[in-house]
């Protein structure tokens, strides 16, 4: 399959941003979710920024603390064994042993970016979205937007030791927002909105990770107002011995073609290398699959995607459709952003 | 605090529940759901089975094989070093060591009893709810009742390897069931539906079960057709030190009472031991807290209560209210109903 990265790739990295505090490095900016609007490419950026620690003995986590408005730091020492400190994403709680984290080793929050030819971007210098409240304290991260009618849905995860949930807020112009709340409780992320109704219904794609039984994989919802969902399926599961057997979850907006919903997710090894997949829908009853991809239709192979702060990381959020050309900005390394160009018939003939 | 334990308690135990296979015993009728039908009471009994075993050295786990349509029996070796059989509910999976669980001993249904004085119940003979799909091969528990005008809602946990969710049913006679999906995705159990619109909103507690971070607590949704659910905040959170610091979930269906909506809660401690508690939330703002209770209103003290198939549980999941008077119907140790008559004013009294 015809994969066009863009040559100028990466196009957007962490030396591009500007820490939002002066004591912060911005160790990140990826996972975008991407808009048209007034004839311009929208990339909501999400930037991971952590605070710039000289001693090696720390771990400095960063916590919005949600009364005060403002984030404040915890210094941890590297030899306490109650952490483990091995993930760079997370630090984890060594006496549980669980798997659960206690802090993040960075704060995400959502920036704006804007473009007139899709490659060089004007980027905001003040968050578009931030930490604001209990549910968010640890960040906000990977938005996604789907365009429905007048209005610009975007919707994120919410980080916090309570959970992991996702969060909806509405805008007509990316100025000003309306909050619709939580859309998901923990623990929930990688939520995809259909950009329309089916039979009268809205459709989401949502990824729970429940801790008694059950593994991190793709189920369906549907509304009828974007805020409340229910009749919850099952949609996809993780597959033994292929690249998606650690964790799967929804990706781009799914695409209409006369085949059936395209849907575009991410798959990660139980080594968590993060490749993207790809799944077809049936049109009119989007809970049933009609064909999956057996082989990824991108994986990391490029030294951007494969070496950044979380290594053989692609992994994208949205995508400008044009005809049968996908125009992805995507995640890499969880680190930088990249660009590539995909051929919607390309990734139908390959499905079974 | 007076609670005026029924002195002929338990009033239902597995004696009076024939198995509904030849080769399984009952080893559990409790958690019931409550409502009034035809000036009957009505309990939907949660009834516990399991294969009778006679080798000490296997353990029987029983799964409904949904395709075909009845229990299969899995027989593991007691010595298998991949299991840990020391929970008397679940069997988990010794090799991840993250507290998930491959099976449950036993394979739980719901049945219908019914009462014209409220202690003496014909309980009927066949399942009015029974495992019928993937997400309740392990099977179906802890069944709630609201009524809102002409409908019983009748919603309850279903159990499968993916994950805990909860399904809603409804019926107007308890007998004809439309089925209503799944509303609460995994993983959550411990849905109490209010029985009026709050405002024109239908409002929920759930309890989620996130993985990665955050603790078994009650949260709040809203709907406004009862099957699509949204909004989440945490509404109650476990406390340090205290009877109810290992996990919460909702109990009765929530009781308007003039101070506001009174709910009595089940609480764990770190041991496992399950109490009620109770807390009073805003009659308009529901997710509003304004008391809850310091020491439970009850917790396992008579024998039945302490002694069972899981020790020292008392558990609530509905009752009738008459004026001042609560008559709960409640699990004691996993194992029997009892019954018991509290006071609105009483609990109100005890509240801070």
């Amino acid at each position: 399959m015809k994969t066009n990265r863009y040559k100028g790739n990466p196009i957007i990295t962490p030396k591009d941003i500007k820490p939002h505090r002066e004591d912060f490095e911005v160790i990140g900016v990826f996972n975008p979710g991407v808009a048209i609007y007034n004839d311009e490419v929208i990339l909501l950026l999400r930037v991971a920024e952590r605070p710039i620690c000289k001693n090696k003995e720390e771990f400095k986590a960063p916590v919005f603390n949600f009364p005060k408005g403002e984030i404040e730091i915890l210094t941890l020492n590297i030899n306490d064994e109650s952490y483990d400190f091995t993930d760079s994403r997370v630090i984890k709680d060594n006496i549980k042993k669980d798997g659960s984290f206690k802090y993040l080793t960075s704060i995400s929050y959502i920036l704006k970016a804007t473009s007139k030819d899709g490659k060089n971007f004007r980027i905001d210098e003040k968050p578009f979205i931030y930490p604001s409240n209990q549910y968010d304290v640890f960040g906000v991260e990977d938005p996604r937007i789907t365009k429905i009618e007048d209005y610009y849905y975007i919707y994120f995860s919410v980080v916090s030791s309570k959970g992991v949930g996702v969060r909806l807020v509405k805008t007509k112009d990316f100025n000003v927002k309306e909050d619709c709340g939580i859309i998901f409780a923990p623990e929930n992320k990688d939520v995809v909105i259909f950009p329309e109704r089916i039979n009268g219904k809205y459709y989401a794609l949502h990824r729970p990770v429940p801790k008694c039984a059950g593994n991190p994989e793709i189920w369906i919802a549907e509304s009828d107002n974007l805020i409340y969902w229910g009749n919850h399926k099952l949609l996809l599961e993780l597959r033994e011995n292929m690249w998606d057997n650690g964790r799967i979850g929804g990706g781009l907006v799914p695409i209409k073609t006369e085949k059936g919903w395209l849907e575009l997710y991410h798959g990660a090894s139980k080594n968590n290398r993060y490749c993207m997949g790809a799944v077809l829908l049936d049109l009119e009853n989007p809970s049933k699959v009609l064909a999956r991809s057996e082989k990824p239709i991108l994986e990391p192979q490029e030294d951007y995607e494969i070496n950044g702060f979380f290594n053989n990381v692609v992994f994208g959020c949205g995508a400008i459709v044009e005809g049968d050309l996908i125009k992805m900005y995507y995640g890499v390394a969880d680190t930088s952003v990249a660009y590539v160009e995909l051929s919607i018939k390309d990734i139908l003939n390959s499905l079974r």
